[in-house]
């Protein structure tokens, strides 16, 4: 605290990102991040474009990486935002869209995000309860409100919802925006873009950072009607002309384009998360069925926290949240087949010590 | 006009940035950028990062940069600050410490983002006279306000304040922040980075796209009391967790690392920015003395609109502002002795021409 900071610095409580450890090389299963490189044609565009023309600014416009984007999808560049990553673009969104007259809508169990942008924003949301098992119900997003966010998949429990209940959301909430975040829907859901030419109330958040295996490129990707994408730029122009660098421009559009590369990787980490599964309910962890990157596990017999830190302790870094409602969770990324074999022998081991000590 | 706009994002006068036009190749001396190409140790480094790890997130706390930056100013880590450039820094500052209660001071004549920040922010700000050749009068800075924004060198006048005027300002304002927005400084001017240690109300603000020729790169950095810096971190990380990406990361730290390669480049631009003022001043021309890589130059018989027009005519791009009391100035950027040599002659042309025409 200092004498310094407006009123507004001194009351916010900052989102804490998952360990980035530096004190010995781990088994990263924490952060999400995709355990295949990016796409080498993503690698050899940005060092070609790692040249003189540096010293020039990036086009603000981010033209023909939207261009790129938009014909993936079969819509217009004007349909197309992008953005320093996703997280970048949903700050600029809550503003853009969110007021602090009517408390916006999410679900209790979501993203940790949401809530700090709202109280940057000054922006008051409720949270609406999710079931036991993460699902929510479509009937609490139809009352009045200033705005809905619905990241689908879920984070952190990997749950995700058909396009049938999103629009369900959409339709009963046509005066107000209805933001998708979809950071993880390239493993396994379905994506609302295809409904962005027909909700003008629909903006749908993407990010390169999982399935494209870009998280340290920082690039986010948002869908929707002209006057949505509009709305962003105007909150963008308020704050920062230039957000993507020349780099990040070459190499997002260059994943973009690498389809064949992006399919490949998904499909690999999916199948992963399948065997994975398997294997620790094998070892009595009850799972959600996930359609993301990553398992959210529970153990009816120990202590997520317990498994957290025997994981650490043998150099396997998984994300636990010490929080009302998960804390008998533990969210595990999908690495390689080979990190997952070592990440379910460690499990085994860990549960029959535990097992043997409980006795 | 959107129905899903919030009330914030209708009323928004977004900053419009200098031309990067893409219809055909100029001289582009219009948005500051530096002749001369990044250090080639800066471009070595981003190959060097372009690899696997970029599946990876970058470091959130950017230490490394950070504490190469420390070293070069005989700082502590604790006192630096980074960002997706100085933009972004100033988006983040703007928040930190300065409040809807109490206006926020910054001269008439400035960048025009400041303003832009306060009205994102809901910050209200008094604009403080300049003299006629732009100048400020330290007087009007001790009055009581919420904070003070000092542009050093000004832009875009290109004029700077001493040491010893900083000081005054900094020791009239002991209980709210000043920040002095440093984007220039490194082509002639005295930077209040050495006042950082002595002053807790001081936040130093620069930039790499000027003196390090890495616009296209966006990394600024900032300097101030760890307070301030913790500040700067609690905004941030309400905004967005990882703004810096690796690559951005890896060519600012051997940037920062080449002092040789950035005293021989901005020596030089100097050195072109002095003979290009007189140059002009033998057409006619009367400009402010630059502490800048950009020269404000008027003529008394022409107006910069024409010249600006004819320029572009004529391939070269520079800036003029259609704005109350600078809209008889064009802002040249410093480019190459060649380009500015072709600059010289272009308006030697017009201004001939233009001369014979009105006689």
């Amino acid at each position: 605290m200092s004498k310094y900071w407006s009123k507004l610095a001194a009351s916010l409580t900052p989102y804490v990102p998952g360990e980035q450890p530096k004190d010995r090389r781990y088994i990263k299963l924490n952060t999400n991040e995709n355990p295949y490189p990016p796409s080498p044609k993503a690698i050899e565009a940005i060092r070609s474009a790692a040249n003189d023309d540096l010293r020039l600014y990036p086009d603000p416009t981010c033209d023909d990486l939207r261009a790129a984007i938009a014909r993936r999808h079969g819509l217009a560049k004007e349909q197309i935002f992008v953005g320093n990553g996703s997280d970048e673009i949903l700050a600029f969104a809550f503003p853009a869209f969110f007021s602090p007259e009517r408390p916006i809508l999410f679900p209790d169990v979501t993203y940790t995000f949401y809530p700090v942008y709202a109280k940057f924003y000054g922006i008051p949301y409720e949270t609406l309860p999710t079931d036991d098992e993460f699902g929510i119900d479509l009937n609490d997003y139809a009352k009045p409100s200033g705005g809905v966010v619905i990241p689908n998949p879920n984070a952190p429990t990997s749950r995700c919802l058909d396009l049938d209940s999103l629009i369900r959301i959409l339709e009963a909430n046509e005066d107000r925006v209805v933001i998708v975040d979809e950071a993880y829907i390239d493993f396994g859901g379905r994506s609302a873009v295809s409904l962005v030419g027909d909700y003008p109330n629909l903006l749908v958040v993407q990010t390169l950072s999982k399935s494209r295996s870009l998280a340290g490129l920082r690039v986010g990707m948002a869908f929707g009607h002209p006057d949505l994408i509009e709305g962003l730029n105007r909150v963008k122009d308020s704050f920062n002309s230039y957000t993507l660098d020349r780099l990040a421009l070459a190499g997002a559009l260059a994943a973009i384009e690498d389809e064949a590369y992006f399919e490949e990787t998904t499909r690999k980490v999916v199948a992963t998360r399948e065997r994975t599964a398997k294997a620790i309910a094998e070892l009595g962890f009850v799972s959600i069925e996930s359609s993301a990157n990553f398992l959210f596990a529970t153990h009816p017999a120990f202590s997520a926290e317990m498994l957290f830190q025997r994981l650490k302790g043998k150099g396997i870094l998984v994300r636990y949240f010490n929080k009302p409602r998960i804390d008998r969770y533990l969210r595990v990324s999908i690495g390689t087949d080979e990190e997952m074999d070592q990440f379910v022998r460690a499990l085994a081991d860990i549960v029959d010590e535990a097992g043997r000590i409980d006795q």
